[in-house]
């Protein structure tokens, strides 16, 4: 019996780790194939899969998977029907996997990847399959239940924190009136925006203030703290996530009257939370202003990963192959904290049902009564997960990475063999 | 006689270090006092200035000192008027230089900077003072003439390089037709930009645009160039200059109808260039896109310093020192490239009057016939600048900064004394 892992939603710095998790866990157990969708279920749908154990094939390829941000195989977002509305998407998925003689099927992704392991394990169990179904965490949103954080967090967390060290010490260099917003991702989870606080230590003053979106935001309210803010310091530093919303539930990004904001397909673009914000204090108050979106820059910084992160990232891959072969089904592997110093975790299976389409917010308790900063309990929650580096391997000055040509890849060019 | 250092115009990830070289080379040399100016020569004529001696006494510090980006000592934008129309500035600076027992004076900068010295020595040699007066280059913009390329330069470069090569992975997740638009730094020379070039690689496919603000820019045929462009390839990565202009010379980023571009002193904000040019293919094309300015994290981004760089940037410090102590005056230290492979070079004193006050733009023939990427002349040259590495100091998951208390920085805190 095979294995068949893929990857889906937004990638991270470290998902690849947890595909190399996977991978060698399967590869320990003597399983004879490890398959990977290419672009997820939706690739796996159009017979686009290879064979990963014809592709990673030596120790220095696994090492450098672990340092290649993005998802080594291709993403997807792709939302599996109600198996009562359509079955036959279903039929085709089981039948491909009885084809390739699939015995376990392992997904790498956030909570709407999850929903894909809830519905495959649900039908699975309604027809009487024998293929085991586990999901494998992932986002840097760091929005899932039942664990106690994400494997991507860390590491978006540790970017975050070291970008806003620098980024402080350049908007202090003048010593005039400046103000900079520095906008985050996490549409409805300020995780990423939180992080900004780790960056206060003895050598650095910090971020002067952090706008979560589980705080209702107001911009006539966000611009006196601004001006009495800079009374006491020129150079005011503040962290805004892109998802912070009007106490009536509009988003601020989409204050601004910027009509090209909806492209030729009629999506809406969401960012310029920052934008917006500087353009108001700039008309507002006398003080120069900058924004910066850390924009995919936040989730693919692989040269500065934590080394918690990639370490976690790997062990909830192999986790879940254990798992799988020890007979879970329709889980997730989820970390559970045993304790914050020592930092101490242990991986359990969870019920994916409890995971999947359910977005886990920062508790209003770590969070201060000016809500402008993050109180103690959350540095000490989020302080372990950004421990660690994993060097770089640099090849001619440049991060080395590895890449799959998933243009090529497809079954003709990787015949699976039934064993 | 004592040493006066300060630093000038936008900080870079390397400045420090080149502070670092001029303070040991000068103490090397038995210099009882190296004051350093807190925000250039502004801060000197408001009376602002520490004694270097006294805080960077270990060699830990100095280590540290390498290793934070932007100016240690602050910086300003502060151009000296000439002697002829106001001689009293030149008076004042060169009393407080006498009471000091100023006998060398260091500036690192840029060629506005370079302006500061050349004007400084001119007045000297009018007035036949023995005092000094060295610059020391440094500009992630790389414009500066006599001198083969700027410290400051390299760092960028490495990091425009490593972040384009993750932008890449990131934008080919999904397979489907994406134009990802990042804008870089350097308003007339296009220097920062075409180290987009340097991503391309036997793991990467590299970034399928750059536009150089030495080119004229037309959006049309830029639209064109992309939609072409997607009929071979999904995934579109494209560097674009903040300083792209239009023909007949009129800015690309202030094409957009963005009426808050000015701010409250009515200064104009010229970023956007990527952000008009992504609402411009968003509308034109079937395509989604996104934009990622580079902002200040191209400049302050230590973390990822190329250690050619920064090596040069600490000798060309200690040379400044030393040619001053041999008698130069009204000069810079430029970087004279011997060979390209191995890569070789020497610093040489130069005449400041070549340098102050003029751009060095990227060569025309460096650009290819379509003027979408550079040739190999460009990567030979830019290759040698972003090799190697100096490894931050991680202190609990951060990297490791040295910070002076500038505002509390004043001659009654560090009497200076008369030797």
């Amino acid at each position: 019996m095979n294995v068949l892992v893929g990857q889906s939603g937004g990638p991270t710095s470290v998902i690849n780790a947890s595909l190399a998790g996977v991978f060698q866990a399967a590869q320990r157990r003597g399983i004879p194939h490890v398959y990977g969708m290419v672009n997820g279920i939706a690739g796996f749908l159009e017979g686009r899969t290879v064979d990963l154990s014809a592709i990673l094939d030596n120790s220095l390829e696994i090492e450098l998977l672990k340092r290649t941000p993005s998802s080594f195989l291709g993403s997807c977002r792709f939302k599996l029907p109600n198996a009562a509305d359509d079955e036959t998407v279903y039929q085709r998925i089981f039948q491909k996997l009885t084809e390739m003689d699939i015995g376990f099927f392992l997904y790498i992704g956030g909570n709407d990847s999850m929903d894909t392991i809830l519905k495959l394990s649900d039908y699975a169990a309604a027809v009487k399959s024998p293929i085991r179904f586990m999901g494998v965490p992932k986002t840097i949103d760091n929005d899932l239940f039942e664990t106690d954080h994400t494997p991507g967090y860390g590491s978006a967390a540790k970017y975050i924190a070291v970008v806003m060290k620098e980024i402080v010490r350049d908007a202090t260099v003048y010593g005039n009136h400046y103000v900079t917003i520095v906008e985050t991702m996490g549409r409805n989870a300020g995780w990423l925006t939180a992080a900004a606080a780790l960056a206060r230590g003895d050598d650095c003053e910090g971020v002067d203030m952090i706008c979560l979106p589980e705080i209702p935001f107001n911009v006539e309210h966000f611009i006196e703290k601004v001006a009495k803010m800079q009374k006491k310091r020129a150079s005011i530093v503040i962290a805004v996530s892109e998802g912070v919303k009007l106490a009536d539930g509009r988003y601020v990004c989409l204050l601004s009257d910027d009509e090209r904001r909806v492209d030729a397909f009629g999506h809406t673009n969401l960012t310029g939370t920052a934008r917006y914000l500087a353009n108001r204090v700039a008309h507002a108050l006398p003080t120069k202003t900058r924004c910066i979106e850390l924009s995919t820059l936040q989730r693919c910084a692989a040269h500065l990963s934590s080394r918690v992160d990639i370490t976690e990232a790997y062990q909830v891959g192999g986790a879940a192959v254990k798992a799988a072969f020890e007979g879970h089904t329709g889980e997730m592997i989820g970390i559970r904290r045993i304790s914050n110093d020592p930092y101490q975790y242990v991986t359990e299976a969870v019920d994916v049902h409890r995971v999947a389409n359910l977005e886990k917010n920062v508790p209003l308790a770590w969070i201060n009564g000016e809500h402008t900063d993050m109180l103690p309990a959350f540095l000490q929650y989020a302080r372990p997960l950004i421990q660690a580096e994993l060097s770089p391997i640099f090849i001619d000055g440049l991060v080395r990475h590895t890449v799959l040509d998933r243009d090529n890849a497809d079954l003709s060019d990787n015949p699976p063999v039934k064993q």
